[in-house]
């Protein structure tokens, strides 16, 4: 059986093109003993994977020049020689941009029938837990704290705002254009939206947490965190979460030294990775699950069709071209 | 009765000079009820009062042109209307450079016969303390942690390496030229010694940090802080107690954007004030005085005859001058 897969063919230097990835057919290899073979239904497009397309040093190894590009992939079991799996269960993991995947029992988690293949990318996914650890176990928000969240429509920025509102506090959220800024208020709830496309971001900041940024959730970095750090309020804490204003930087760009304002503040930076919280992915799963059952979650999601525009649906989420969470359809549940 | 008084005469533009101060001669309030008058004998010169000569947004009010500088203090009780204070008695407390002082009881702390005065501005008064919380309240060091320290010849980077030996770490320290080089490995028992004058910081660093850095307390900032960032271990913690390089900039001095690295290293960077743990200073001066009188606590002094010279000796605290605690002579115990 032939497959089609997306490779890395070059290191993309600055902006990623999409000559940087090839699609390629190869023969899906055959599962041997506990393993399964997973035909792709969707694959996630998220920042975190242009990292891993350079070879700076990170927290997990770089793609490799002609390796498949790694990526969440939620999927339906073709052949199971594991028998927590059976052919037609939805699972979930990372099988990267590919059309059939051999994997492990272990690499996988299991979708309900009840839930749409896509939220186990999404909000009961990596971007959801995403959300709920870096919110709650970094952020530490305490009804009352304003909560600004930059990326704020973007993946995960559009559940830290819901979930920080479940958590009893004020939300600002900060992202670029009319349709985003539409949604921030209309469909994530966010007290008080940004665009900083188009807004003095500086005052609308200042008008909107007159008592300073209790938690300041980062998605992007930059300059438009430079405006966030100098507002913070007393025990501020900034959850590093991204910095997809960084990525496509060869060498690390220069901005005000801002250190210092940790001490006026007494306040916090902190990065987190969500895969430290595995072992509690069941605890946050059902949470959101009924969140989402109880209307108290909306989401939105920007699905491309076919694998092989996925390398153009990355640059363009890079390019912040996606309204909600990227995805590409690679097939239809069979 | 006259005292002698330096007062702000200018604000500094950059570098602060001798002329942005005044040496001026008032006369001596009378204590009212309840208040206590105070005979320096040594005040303090310390990082921290260059944000107060500045108008800047900070922690505490800026020092007013004409008003006394603001400094700790340690003195002899002359006059007295608190029943808990008596004339003789040597106590410790905000109260500038001046000779004589007014305070209320609850401004002063009293330092016991026992102690050398100095000492309460010292490793038993704010420096002590300030290392103490920092590094153990924000720095958490655990046994086996490598601690790399700033300033580390400084009034609060010579009491932070030994209390991170007292923790069981491992302790490299970064100084100034080569008495202070001498001084953290003969001195305050730092396993490794880096003159950042003279060595190459980068090799140095990664020679003595083979498995990354777990502890960074930073008294200085700026390029210095950019090598040990690049250094960071796994959930390491950045205390920020101090960014003396940068506390003459006029506008903030710009640097690479290192947060993204706090992703990679899932790391910390937090600032601290000392006078937050106010509360629990009772806490931390018995064990200090307790490793003192045991010897596991060294330390150096420099002091600087007469208060005429506070501000020179204020200067070249800030420069690096200083060998140890910088300290300003106003009289002897009478």
């Amino acid at each position: 059986m032939i497959g089609q897969q997306i490779v890395l063919a070059a290191r993309p230097e600055g902006e990623p093109k999409e000559s940087d990835f090839a699609l390629v057919e190869t023969e899906v290899p055959t599962p041997g003993p506990g393993e399964i073979l997973v035909r792709a239904l969707y694959v996630s497009v998220d920042p975190y994977q242009r990292g891993r397309m350079s070879e700076a040093r990170s927290y997990a190894k770089s793609v490799a020049l002609g390796e498949v590009m790694t990526s969440q992939t939620v999927g339906e079991v073709i052949e199971s020689d594991d028998d927590r799996f059976a052919p037609g269960d939805v699972v979930v993991g990372q099988l990267g941009w590919q059309e059939y995947a051999v994997a492990r029992g272990s690499a996988l988690r299991r979708v309900p029938p009840s839930v749409p293949p896509t939220l186990a990318l999404g909000v009961l996914g990596a971007t959801g837990l995403t959300a709920y650890f870096g919110l709650f176990e970094v952020g530490r928000p305490v009804p009352g704290d304003t909560v600004v969240v930059s990326g704020a429509a973007g993946a995960v920025g559009q559940v830290v705002g819901q979930l920080a509102r479940l958590a009893g506090c004020r939300t600002v959220g900060i992202a670029g254009g009319p349709d985003k800024l539409a949604d921030l208020t209309g469909e994530y709830g966010y007290d008080v939206g940004i665009d900083y496309k188009a807004d003095d971001v500086n005052g609308a900041l200042k008008a909107a947490c007159p008592d300073g940024v209790d938690v300041y959730f980062d998605n992007v970095g930059g300059e438009l965190s430079d405006l966030v750090l100098r507002r913070l309020a007393l025990h501020a804490r900034v959850v590093v979460c991204g910095q997809v204003s960084q990525y496509n930087n060869q060498t690390p760009e220069l901005g005000p030294r801002l250190l210092g304002l940790l001490i006026v503040h007494r306040a916090r930076i902190e990065g987190f990775l969500v895969t430290d919280y595995a072992p509690r992915f069941g605890e946050a799963i059902p949470r959101l699950a009924a969140w989402l059952a109880a209307g108290k979650l909306r989401y939105r999601e920007d699905v491309t069709d076919g694998l092989e525009n996925a390398p153009r649906a990355f640059i363009g989420m890079l390019r912040g071209e996606n309204r909600g969470k990227a995805l590409v359809r690679v097939a239809e549940p069979g």
